[in-house]
């Protein structure tokens, strides 16, 4: 992977301004979200800077990417343009360009509304919000106090944005998506997935072909989702595409832009009218979690047991007791008999089962921690199950035990074709 | 806040390198950690910056960096020493010193090891790995294949680390910690807790007194878990830290660095003996994957049930048709329901209930979207019942409310003694 711009391309550098980014108190995600959506753009972020709120550190890191980026490039600049003494970014970006600050009236109204919408005086402080460089574009808001704006140093095109990551995305829409895009070149269409259960550096060793190719390929792990979303520069029809989409097989498990796994499941239940029962040990309701966390998922979803003791898997799923004494409650019986039960108690077309060890203690030479066994009962007389034995600490195990539920519940539905 | 160092105090900058940061594929959490790290030290952290695998960038954002930072200052290198020809920072930093690359022996034969051990052959690409500047000290690895290395350059202490987080913290542990210590000025013992319930904004104004008055103070929201973490550099016995206590009353919920809301609700369920069981609705199951994210939680934990539809809260929990038909599922009756039926259902010492509306969709003029109800029963005969209106989207309201009902257990449990 290289990082520089192709010859004639915009470069491009974004800078964050806040103490509490550099102190460690806040992970800087303004970077990561925006240095994606100019890739996605076809242009092409070389430089990633955070620094306090001091006026002599935000100039000297401004002055210092508007040369990195150099003549035709474009600077992002979050942060810093609160109401209080701390927030410098207007001072040191009118310091920058020799312009002093003057008072912009229409954003001054603007906040003056805001805060009588809510029956609150104005403190003074915030008549700095309305303050900016003068010659600079203002870029209004709609989705709080402070504007951002727009000015020109050396060639350099610099956007100055407030740092709430919800702000920052509404100003990209509203004011930077459209100059960006006639900026960039873009990459062309995009197929953009996501795989589960399988490894990011095995995933890239898959993808080099064709990213040795010249096709742009993305990847990002999801650890909090148990899986990796993938952007091919390519319509999924393309042969290529198809060749990946082969090679990938059952891993690759939903497709669109920002749809996760669990929104793939929950489509495809909904899709086929199909209803759904959880029963989780190991997983503790993260399956339930990840489903619920999916708007209108009441529709095919509505119970799920958290079944963590042997106890409640005979008073909740019928699960035998004999069978837990024989052979105990990590098995593939048991993760068969919690669907079954699942899916016949609620009614439901589809039961789901997971009994595993998440550790960090309770694992045997037999039953090692992380291993983890699934079934799907149902739709009809079918019953897949599952044996994996998935790598981590407690948590990793559980969020990959869950994302391998969900992509079960996904093969159980579709092999039912 | 100030993010200036004090008067011969070392300052410190931390880079990242990797394409992969600048096109947004991998979130940099090396800089937010360490940083927390040096600022527990009592070191000042005055840059973060991350660059492309690109020499000539890195070159520049080091020569940048150590600039900035200054003389008897300190400097973080994370990131670009794989074995591919990608992995530049090596490279770089001889470059920057002025030295030729030497080949250290005891780290080719510590690869070579490796590699014997899981019976494969090295790559001859992996000799790179063990190449460092003439005349920088080495920093031997037990966690990976590259080492790091340490060299002075015009009066500053650089640190290079491989990147993987794992890595650095081992190199943290190992290899930084100490030297580290002995240049920070330590902020004294430190009092790390939670709080619940109120906002990062009116915590720092609560806080504002005390850190004006030169005590070091640190937050960090948790968007995740829906707490915010506070770091207080007294003991806990100072009459300061006890105004602070008082001022925060219920919101203070966890203490113990490290220690999260489920830890503690965890805790002192075990200690007490005290069994629970969950009954969520709009929560979707997160409480109980929260608690179950508990090692050792099954001695007290041993089911949870999610009842989302109306006929599940009557058949997992006995909750009255004629209540849901005459009140709806989302009211204070019903969660009292829901946890009573929780509790006596399972035998279990306490019951929780959680009813509530996550949107985007479902709200009205009297049940608008973020209302949520909550009622523990027990320990005994006590109930406790709760109603919010959470501020947020779908996935915020159903953290922001798995929260607030672990709060409430812990609440419910202390205040039966």
């Amino acid at each position: 992977m290289q990082g520089e711009a192709t010859e004639g391309q915009s470069k491009v550098g974004i800078v964050t301004i806040g103490t509490e980014l550099v102190r460690g108190e806040r992970l800087d995600t303004n970077s990561a979200w925006l240095s994606d959506q100019l890739t996605e753009l076809g242009l092409t972020c070389v430089l990633h800077r955070s620094c306090p709120d001091d006026l002599g550190a935000i100039v000297r890191a401004l002055r210092q990417s508007v040369e990195e980026v150099g003549a035709g490039g474009v600077l992002l600049v979050t942060g810093g343009l609160g109401p209080t003494n701390d927030d410098l970014t207007r001072d040191a970006v009118a310091e920058l360009l020799g312009s002093p600050l003057e008072l912009h009236q229409p954003s001054l109204e603007h906040i003056q509304a805001l805060y009588a919408r809510f029956k609150r005086d104005m403190p003074d402080s915030n008549r700095r919000q309305a303050l900016v460089p003068a010659g600079a574009r203002v870029l209004a808001t709609e989705v709080g106090t402070a504007p951002g704006f727009a000015a020109e140093l050396d060639g350099v095109q610099i956007y100055v944005l407030p740092g709430p990551p919800r702000e920052v995305r509404w100003f990209w829409d509203r004011h930077l998506s459209e100059p960006l895009t006639a900026r960039g070149h873009s990459p062309g269409p995009a197929w953009a997935f996501r795989t589960v259960g399988i490894g990011e550096s095995a995933l890239a060793e898959r993808l080099h072909a064709l990213e040795a190719s010249g096709v742009l390929v993305r990847y990002a792990a999801e650890d909090r989702l148990g899986t990796v979303a993938v952007t091919i520069h390519l319509p999924p029809t393309d042969p290529a595409a198809q060749a990946v989409r082969a090679d990938l097989g059952r891993h690759l498990c939903a497709e669109g832009r920002g749809v996760t796994l669990a929104d793939a499941v929950g489509a495809l239940l909904i899709e086929r009218d199909l209803r759904l029962a959880t029963a989780e040990s190991c997983t503790g309701g993260r399956v339930a979690a990840f489903l619920t966390g999916v708007p209108g998922i009441s529709a095919v979803f509505d119970r799920g047991l958290v079944s963590y003791s042997n106890q409640s898997k005979q008073d909740l799923l019928g699960v035998p007791a004999e069978l837990l004494e024989a052979q105990g409650a990590v098995c593939s019986e048991v993760a068969q008999a919690m669907a079954r039960g699942a899916r016949d108690r609620a009614g439901a077309a589809i039961g789901l089962g997971i009994t595993g060890i998440a550790g960090p203690g309770g694992g045997t030479e037999d039953k090692p921690v992380g291993l983890v066994h699934f079934a799907v009962a149902g739709p009809g007389e079918r019953l897949v199950a599952l044996e994996r034995l998935l790598p981590g600490d407690r948590e990793q195990i559980q969020i990959r035990a869950a994302a391998t539920a969900l992509d079960l519940i996904r093969l159980a539905v579709q092999s039912a074709d």
